[in-house]
């Protein structure tokens, strides 16, 4: 068989996506992946020899665009209090294609509760997370020592999780827009 | 092959909870599950003729465990408060096995986002719990009307869904005891 030129990445990295969303991770395998993005199995195994690996890259693909979508949404000069909010906010709607996000996010999940590599890498992007809001945190409410603002940063990161996904599996008792509101009033707590 | 006698399924619910505590949802088969439990293919397809089946049949016997852990720590007579407190930290530790049912949730969750029954079931049980969760909220501050009490029940579930998944998922960060202090601080400021 001919050498396939190789394929771009994002185009196996949508048939991913699609077939995660279709399927969920039990669904993906590599003939699925080959079929949809038109390329040989040799092609998609050059580029994910694992399905893991796709699920990693799809995570990362899915991550660097929320970072994009949070850089436009913040300006540079925002204040703590700002930048927070737009940052939590835009967590709980899981960046610019919500669907396919909190679908990857909850298979990711599922994966890390069983595989150690997909937890450590899971747990350190969280953690660097857990940092920042932090951060942010501390500069809104310099009265508190550390212990606090790591207690409110961690409550306020946990509460986005839960109702992201109360988002995705309940959008009628849940919808967008009450998630926001019951965010924004546990800011309003957690801040002033 | 002579039929099998009815294997107990709580030996074949152990099988797959085993397998799905090593492996994740994806790697659930009939075959693996049948050898775990000692018993042949045709005796796991009697009970479970799918491996959605199976997840719902674990799902189901860790919530009934759930129940009666529940009912065994909370007294008949609790105030309102008591039990909405025991109900929350009970469902933050997940019960009597808590990584396994942790596992289960997170399995369920992701199946939740791809499988149409799985989600309804998911809504159903969640929908009740919700009920209860109010319920008790409203009955401990009589003062806030309906909106308000399911906004405080929601965002406390919220709450507890995603400390209990970070506790799964970096018990370094979020030890148990962290996670039920943070609760805590998050009900007296509900309840007060």
């Amino acid at each position: 068989m001919p050498a396939d030129p190789a394929p771009p990445a994002d185009r196996l990295l949508d048939a991913v996506t699609a077939v995660l969303l279709e399927e969920g991770f039990e669904g993906i395998s590599v003939r699925k992946v080959a079929a949809r993005a038109e390329v040989s199995i040799g092609a998609v195994q050059h580029h994910f020899p694992t399905k893991d690996a796709m699920l990693q890259a799809a995570m990362d693909r899915a991550s660097a665009a929320f970072q994009t979508e949070l850089a436009q949404r913040v300006p540079a000069d925002a204040s703590p209090e700002d930048a927070l909010r737009a940052l939590l906010g835009a967590l709980l709607t899981a960046g610019p294609d919500q669907r396919s996000t909190a679908v990857l996010w909850v298979a990711r999940l599922a994966r890390a509760a069983v595989h150690r590599p997909t937890a450590e890498a899971h747990a350190r992007e969280w953690g660097q997370l857990a940092g920042v809001v932090a951060g942010l945190v501390g500069r809104v409410r310099p009265d508190l020592d550390a212990a606090e603002v790591d207690d409110a940063a961690a409550a306020l990161l946990a509460l986005v999780d839960g109702l992201a996904v109360t988002v995705l599996r309940e959008p009628a008792r849940m919808p967008p827009a009450r998630a926001h509101r019951l965010l924004d009033r546990a800011l309003g707590i957690a801040l002033d």
